[in-house]
């Protein structure tokens, strides 16, 4: 495809209007401000006139099939939450469920202009069947809780990641990819995730936790470890010897936030979820100043409760403003780094996540022809502040179509809400 | 017209499905679960499947032609955002410029489902030209700033209001309403406050005033009368004897609500505007326990930087709940309804905001086939946090339609951008 006379974010997402941008086999191949000279060769020619071409957005901490539980477990506290409506509900859960709902959440990706997610769940086979079938692309992580203290390779799941690992890891011609994970300090013990880390360190692989996402989390791991944080006990077992994808660290300290840089670890933040369930806001600033890569989640659609990460986008960019009474922190170019190359590189797709000839056609084009796109004084504030994921009118993902004006190649979403609806029906009923 | 078969919220906010809703003679004349007798009396058909009808929504607290500030100001601290950015450029403003921005702000408000703003500005003949050729509604408030301590008779304000009052309030069939402005204490003193108390409990009129919308306003009216803040000291004038929209209230004491509540005064709460500009978070489940009517505004432009309202809402059903580390505060009816009747309230607007036969026909229809709308478990859930105002289709306001599929009736949206571009670069040329 030949993108002709479309305005761009650069590779240092600054803003250039009328530009060529040329995408063949995958991978972006020409960007120039007059059209190449083998203009011919390329395939369809798409008009830029009145689009916005940016980099596509990689949704760093998600689980994608609990779109099953939108809309169902609503403004009650935490524990309730977890104990009453969320646990129960996903006990029910088939491993059809989970193809089904991650479909339905990958459609809504795609729609938001999301090419890829960090995606923490079960269910591995029936994710990557369906994220393949869409085209996209996924860090999948297969959840498990370890609450008994004995070695890894006693767990099932140390034979399954083997397996996981060996089939996924490079599928589809890279578009899947494998993390380890621990679901989190308060639902693991030191021996195994000591062997989490040595593992995921063999196999060069990084690994996916929740960490310091609510106060007394954050606290209750500092009485169980003789005063360290989890961000402490995790780096003195050595988990951070390889790169961590720390979904949340909203109540991460200084030490903490210093740790995180020195080991090139991604936070995962997810603002709309912090927010829901009030868990609080992360020190976003001290972590974009220490240098640590931020990235931005969605979390799961019982907390948020959709897959669009500009609206994520918005509250980084507003949120934390409010809650430190500083209206001049976090850049909007700050916000747009976080959901496109800090994704990206939080996933360990180092060619991903930017406009640049050379990288993986990972795009996403915005209709700026919208009332609130005028005027456009101040193009990257009105791609974070003004604009809407609604305006994506195409996604591409490593140079193929998968969403454009309300169609989804890879999906059929009349079957998909029809069968996600029936599939949420039966679950409840079961309750 | 006749909507068919249509999902509604009903004057409850409660979700009814399969409805009949017949609009004759710009309000709401029918709803059932059944065609009406005379169904083919009515105009046009509406097909409501895969719709949801609801209120339109009332922006209660807006300056529409500071949408030429779009993305001008951004990041910087207060001051030098009031004080370098947004002050000289007002100062270069137009009448015209002030019309050609209403009418886009007017656009954009459509486009995301509301009818009507509760508008503090300067331009009030040309707001209200633009307001009339786009058949929506405002309650206009023409602003000053009244330093001098004089009786409000020595302000040319005095003069032009009774014209404004006897020109406009109740114009355009009622659309056009008229309120009082006090910018705010820091901006006013008291001798003058007093007398528009005076003039607008004679004329039955509201007051549109900004109240503790930043801590420093808030502390620093407590230094200059006597420890009594923004609402005691406004209350102490007789400010309070009518009916009060009291925009933002981010700092308001037990005492205030107290007062706000005992006064029938209305909070516009600006959720989006409180984070962007660092002012803080509203006590907002205070005020709603409390019994005030709360409404939402999106305040102006260089704040925000859009007319969703939706974004508002879905702030305002996460961000308090961060903040106060409770995701059981503030339902999600209770946000439709600050959206919808509470700002319908404010405006003094009794016969509007609501599904319900006899109040005039201001609707909003959603989209409810995109993905993020399913499953369906919790339609109201689903409005505030997985919808977008994007999912809105059709906008009507008195029983005409004022948006559309992407068409406004009453605005030419290709000729106001291109005015509104033209008449920012000019005026950023000029500064």
């Amino acid at each position: 495809m030949l993108f002709t006379d479309i305005d761009i974010l650069d590779e240092n997402l600054d803003y250039q209007a009328h530009q060529w941008v040329g995408v063949k086999d995958g991978t972006i191949d020409y960007i120039g401000d007059a059209a190449p000279e083998n203009a011919a060769d390329y395939g369809e020619v798409y008009d830029g006139c009145g689009r916005l071409l940016m980099p596509a957005l990689y949704n760093a901490h998600t689980h994608l099939p609990m779109t099953l539980l939108r809309g169902y477990a609503e403004n009650v506290p935490l524990q309730e939450w977890l104990n009453n409506l969320v646990w129960p509900f996903e006990g029910k859960m088939t491993p059809e469920d989970n193809y089904w709902a991650t479909k339905l959440a990958l459609a809504e990706m795609a729609r938001y202009g999301s090419v890829s997610a960090s995606d923490m769940y079960y269910a591995t086979d029936e994710r990557v069947q369906a994220v393949g079938e869409a085209h996209m692309k996924m860090n999948v992580c297969e959840s498990v809780l370890y609450f008994e203290p004995k070695p890894f390779v006693e767990y099932p799941m140390c034979e399954k990641m083997e397996r996981i690992v060996k089939q996924y890891h490079g599928a589809q011609d890279g578009r899947i990819r494998v993390d380890y994970n621990i679901h989190a300090e308060y639902t693991s013990n030191p021996i195994t995730c000591t062997d989490i880390g040595k593992v995921a360190k063999e196999a060069g692989l990084p690994i996916h936790i929740h960490i310091s996402e609510t106060k007394s989390e954050h606290e209750e791991c500092k009485g169980r470890h003789d005063g360290l944080t989890p961000v402490q006990y995790f780096e003195s077992i050595g988990v951070f010897d390889v790169p961590v994808i720390a979904a949340h660290c909203v109540w991460v300290d200084d030490k903490d936030i210093e740790i995180l840089a020195k080991r090139g670890a991604t936070v995962a933040l997810n603002p709309a979820s912090n927010m829901k369930l009030a868990s609080g806001f992360a020190p976003v600033q001290k972590l974009l100043d220490a240098g640590v890569n931020v990235a931005l989640g969605t979390d799961g659609m019982a907390s948020n409760n959709n897959h669009d990460l500009f609206q994520d986008m918005y509250l980084m960019g507003t949120i934390y403003k409010g809650h430190e009474l500083d209206p001049a922190i976090i850049s909007p170019k700050q916000v747009i780094a976080a959901a496109t190359r800090g994704g990206a590189l939080a996933q360990g797709r180092e060619d991903c996540g930017l406009v640049k000839v050379g990288m993986k056609a990972d795009l996403t084009v915005l209709d700026t022809t919208g009332a609130s796109w005028c005027p456009m004084t101040n193009p990257e504030v009105n791609i974070v502040f003004s604009g809407h994921g609604s305006d994506v009118v195409l996604t591409m993902c490593d140079g193929e179509v998968v969403y454009r004006d309300g169609v989804f190649p890879g999906i059929d979403l009349e079957q998909v809400k029809a069968e996600v609806s029936a599939r949420t029906k039966r679950i409840i009923s079961e309750l």
